[in-house]
Order: structure tokens, then sequence, then C-alpha cells
């Protein structure tokens, strides 16, 4: 838009911009400067009518009402519009050599249990035994002992502990490093899920002729002092919603193969009845406080 | 930011705009798509930090959960933003001749009485008389007879009559312009208001150092057929806060004197006694589909 109109536009932004420069935190006056310039330069690029203006409140004021402490419906939509993975990719970009990151998501849980070198954090989620195994390294190779791990991952049925009525605590524990920087655990093959669709960042999706769907992972989150916290999953090699993920956390350095075993021994020395698998995943951290 | 993060980033922004490439609606594809762009460049631009995005969530939860039937703190945000009234001023650009136009606001009530000509639309609120007269007539000069006029106004005390416990219904009521396009009723002097500021939006005001008070006004909606909708207000000339309307919807054209008069005979031959009002707002619509 040019002319009389385009500058009489313009003016409201900068009308709007101007308010803000009395604030007494320059980062705040420069995040909201921004913020406003932003929003208004989508409303004038798409000619937002009066009507989306009315669509986009009613959406929002939905958003807000269905949001409570167990369903955080704003981190969906910031997650499916890709701002919670734009957002991890700023602020811990990928280092030379380090493993890389990628949404947190909202099943974390505090309180999970501590479990031993080669224990069992699946705890009785339903789904194929699953081993793995792996070591912390820094990024110049030196292991890593005493790391915490904490990992977390939906069942066979795609779902997570926090999910189920109740109050399980399943597929979700946490591990220290061993001397040589290698930890182990035994856990559940994953399974792809969707993400909640039953309210409005579904119905956005559904528009979008979108998915809700992620592909299998198991969550983790490594932190070692003198590191900076890695957030992360390992994603199942051959998932069929790998080029599709809901949230677009995918990173093609963190599709591990699942192989595939049946009976005989485990590497813990466990005689084995039935399908099992195994996976191998080596973290790397990076050094605190560097960026690429 | 340039270079491989600079890709990295750009890359999670396509991903999430070919996301939406199969929508249906294209008008839906197109929205979507430029929501996403511009909502990754802000966060690009000011590099938003982990903590940040975090506080970004809660406030839009705080947001969510203080809207509801008597409050709708997401219109309050689009107000102090100035998304509303760039999207009013993109929706109902400035026509030759025609009135201005300006925010809705959250104070319009359905079901307000019709007044006779020169009947009170104060109806018992609190405040000084004040006499509001003028004509409506369209761009070209021509009185527009039956032109439906609605007017709501906050009180001397800054209070619209839904901010009170109860049914009032003062400050507000509708009337029909006349053969000649002329029309006539009291009402009281409208005095300055904060918006409601003791919510998240009231902490954004705080922290940008920026004032919640809006200018008096008078809010004026006019309908004819064949003529645009007119939204508006008249604003009280000397106001002191005329440069600082916390929504942004002062429009010059639109600030008009309100006399201070004394006793004496009012304009409908009323004898008077004390001080009175009296202001003059001439109206012209636009012709309905036409655009700058």
């Amino acid at each position: 838009m040019t002319g009389d109109q385009g500058l009489r536009e313009q003016a409201v932004t900068d009308e709007v911009v101007a308010s803000f420069a009395g604030a007494k935190d320059e980062r705040y006056r420069v995040v909201m400067g921004s913020l406003v310039r932003h929003l208004h330069a989508f409303a004038r690029d798409v000619r937002l009518t009066q009507e989306e203006w009315d669509a986009a409140i009613g959406f929002l004021t939905r958003i807000g009402h269905i949001t409570d402490d167990r369903r955080q419906e704003f981190v969906l939509l910031s997650d499916v519009l890709g701002l919670s993975m734009l957002t991890v990719g700023m602020n811990a970009p990928p280092q030379q050599g380090a493993t890389e990151s990628t949404v947190f998501g909202p099943f974390f849980a505090e309180g999970a249990p501590e479990i031993e070198p080669g224990g069992d954090i699946g705890r009785g989620a339903p789904g194929t035994p699953c081993w793995v195994s792996g070591s912390v390294r820094s990024t110049d190779g030196t292991p890593i002992t005493d790391a915490r791990i904490d990992v977390w991952e939906a069942d066979e049925d795609g779902l997570y502990d926090v999910q189920y009525a109740g109050n399980r605590m399943q597929g979700r524990g946490w591990l220290r490093s061993g001397a040589d920087g290698g930890y182990r655990f035994w856990s559940v093959r994953p399974a792809p899920y969707p993400i909640p669709d039953d309210g409005p960042v579904g119905e956005l999706l559904a528009r979008g002729a979108r998915g809700p769907m992620r592909p299998a992972h198991v969550h983790f989150m490594v932190t070692a002092p003198g590191f900076r916290r890695l957030v992360t999953h390992i994603f199942v090699e051959g998932d069929e919603y790998l080029d599709r993920d809901a949230v677009f956390g995918v990173r093609r350095s963190l599709v591990h193969a699942f192989t595939e075993r049946e009976g005989g021994t485990a590497p813990d020395g466990r005689a084995m009845d039935g399908v099992w698998n195994e996976v191998a995943f080596d973290i790397v951290l990076a050094p605190e406080g560097e960026t690429t």
C-alpha cells in the first residue's frame, strides 16, 4: 500500500513504537518495538479484514480457555507455528561436534525416579523392551562422568504417563553417566503419536490440511557442570512421520537405528524371550558459554 | 544472522510455511504463510531468548485466564499494540469528505433504548448536561433521512454503565436522523478514563512507561442503507490525553469543541439552571463499496 493510505498506516505503527520510548528497560523497548513493527507489517501485508481480526480474537480466547495446569495450548500453538523450534535453534545453535538440540515439549514432569545404571525407565509401560546405551563426552572427546541424563517417552500406544488418569510414573526416569562417561538403561520402543488436536490448535492444523502426528522419539535432557544443557530427542529410523513432524523437531543427526532382536542374551547378560530392540546414542556436550 | 546459522533459521521458517501448502482455502494459506514469516522474522530480529519465550507464553496464558464474558483482555492487547486502530484504518480508510473512523472498543452493548429526537441518552448518568446536534449527509451533501445513530459514552466518573454492578442502561441509546438529515439529543459531558489496567495488559503498559488513559469521547455508530457503516468517536477539544490515547484512536478531525454554557435557554427551548455543554457534530457517510 503506497500513497496517502500507506503513510497513514505507517504513522499508526510509528506512533505505537514511539509510545514505548520511555521504557526503562532497553531490552523491553527493543523487543516491543520489533514486535509492533512485525505485527503491523503482517496485518498490512495480508490487508487483514475486520472479520479476520474478529476470528483471531476468538481463536486466542479459545486457546486461553482450554489452557490449564495439564494442558498448555499456547505452547502447542508456538510448536505448530515453528516458533518453539526456531527459538531452540537460536539459543542452542549447533556446535562443532556437539549433539543437536530439539524442542522440550509439554510432557516433562518433575519428580521422576532415579534409575541405577542398566535399570528400567519403562517401569511397566506397555511396549517392546528397548536397550539404550552410549556415552557422554565433551566436544574434545573427554568422557564426562556423573552427567545427569533425564529421559522420558511415550509408550507403544503413543501416550505419556501423564496422559493417563491417576498418577502413573512410567517411561520416565534419570540416571548418571559412569566413570568412563558410559550410560545404559532399559526402556520401551516409543511410538508415533498425535499432539492434542481436539482444541483450537487442532482446528488450525485441520484448516491447514496438516497432520497432528509426531514421529516416535525418546526425550533426553543432559546436564553436567561446565557444559551447556542439552535438550534433545532420539528419533526412530524409518518412522513414517520423520518428514512431517507436526512441531518441526526432526534433525537428521538425531535419527537412530532401533535394531530389532529376538531372544538371545541382552548386553547386560539378561536372557531374552521374544522381540526386543537395541539403540546406541553417543551424546556430545558443548562447553558452557560458547556459541557458534 | 548470516552464514550457516542464518540458513538453518531460514530453513525452519520455510519448512513451516510449506506445511500449509495443502490448505484448500487459498486465503488461509496466504494469511498463515505471512503470519509465520513475520512471527519468525520478529524472533530472529530480537534474537528471542528462551526466557523471553517462557515469559511470552506466561503472559498470553494470563490474558486467556482473565478474559471472560465481561472482560476481553485480548482485544485490549490488540488495542494497546495499535493493531485494532491499524485494522480500522485499513478496512475503513478515509474517503474524500467522509467522517473518519476510529476503534469500536469493548463497551458497546446490545439492547440500548431508542430515544426520541431531542431525548436524553444520559438517562440519569452523573455528569454535566450536554446538547449534541448535527446532521447526517452523504459525501455529495445530500441529507440522509432515517440513518440509525447509536451513541454510548462514559459518565463524569469515567465509567460506562456496564462497568457498574447491576444492569444500568445509562449514557447509551439510539435515534434516527430526521427528514433534513438532522439529529439532536441530550447526553452528559464525557470524562477521560483508564482502560482496565489491573491485568496483564496493565503490566505491559507499566513496563513500557505508558499510561492507561483515554481522552474523553462519545462513541457513534451510524448506519444507513447504501452507505458504509461508520464507527467513530467525537473527542473533547482541550483534553489533556489527546496526544497520548492508550489505544491510539484520536484523529484530529474528530476533536470538537464542547462549549460551556451557564443558565439561559437550551436549543430545544428548555430553561437551563447551572452549567451545561453544547457540541455540534456533522456526520458524512461514504457510499457503500467504494474505497479510496
